[in-house]
């Protein structure tokens, strides 16, 4: 309580070209240090997301012979969530990229509560939407890879080696993009939370 | 702003009996309103983590015949997102009946941010992981009603009926569990946000 004082001060300085050097002693500057990495992370984020729908949405792999219970081909379409996957994906990185501007905006007004309350709202709406299809796909990989005795799904992992291994990427990478949205809420509430 | 004047009035009159009688006009009303849906909110997902627990747990289903293809028996043991379905529901139930004090707590002092921020913070972690387990289930469920053509795995919904049916009733209970989460964020948040 003893820097209240400075406060009229800082924001001054706030505003001036010193704005990213955020020294830890003013109040304020780490809630501007939070938005600044709330920025980055969702640049992160984006990449994880974009990379995790490419991945997914490219994956294809045609066999050179035929079995008796396999066919030919096998590519993100013969699964129904692997395509809620790659539509899902893709609009959380529209949404991230989106999100960007306001950021942005929490960047340049750290104590303002308006873009980070719009923020951690639909930051979690869209962390529910990301973690569902990232945890049916990857529940559908498992089964890929182990198959099931009791239903007689066998493991289709040996024939389709990289049909696999790319989704298997793909799915990494969305449970990226949720740890990152799962930082991106917290820090939200923590800058939220502390005045 | 006008109102200013009657926040130390209407402070001592919140501790007083008068508590549960939130008048919207009074300043900070509206959040005792938020923490006791908060609270009523808890009991409801409690009451569907639990109910989606237990009812994928008994899940189970004896043919009174043999198949060529399919074995006499179908319980959630048989598939391991189904197991990791019912620790994950319980954990989650675990975890908001030991929210409960806290929620009571933001009730007793709607103004204070902390019991807030805490809740806030568990609960998007713990959103994920209920997220996680619903939707990872949802996709096998989706599998055992609808097959899948091109891996060759037959759906099994035809014999297993009855076990499809509870488990399906478990997959829309931990939903319910799921939106109730974000709802609660999303209402921590908005009583974080505005001062």
């Amino acid at each position: 309580m003893s820097t209240n004082i400075d406060i009229q001060e800082s924001t001054k300085e706030t505003k001036g070209k010193a704005a990213l050097i955020a020294s830890p002693a003013r109040p304020g500057g780490w809630k501007k240090g939070i938005a600044i990495m709330d920025f980055i992370l969702r640049l992160g984020a984006i990449a994880a997301a974009l990379g995790a729908a490419a991945s997914m949405g490219t994956s294809d792999q045609t066999l050179p012979f035929f079995t008796q219970f396999f066919q030919f081909e096998a590519s993100y379409d013969s699964f129904t969530t692997f395509q809620f996957f790659v539509i899902t994906m893709a609009i959380v990185a529209g949404y991230l990229v989106l999100s960007l501007p306001f950021s942005i905006v929490a960047i340049i007004r750290p104590h303002a509560p308006g873009p980070r309350l719009f923020l951690i709202i639909l930051d979690s709406v869209f962390l529910t939407l990301a973690t569902a299809s990232a945890a049916s796909a990857a529940s559908i990989v498992y089964l890929a890879h182990n198959g099931n005795q009791d239903t007689n799904w066998l493991a289709i992992c040996n024939q389709f080696g990289d049909f696999c291994a790319q989704t298997s990427g793909a799915v990494v990478s969305s449970f990226v993009a949720v740890v990152v949205f799962v930082f991106l809420v917290v820090m939200s509430a923590l800058a939220l939370g502390k005045h």
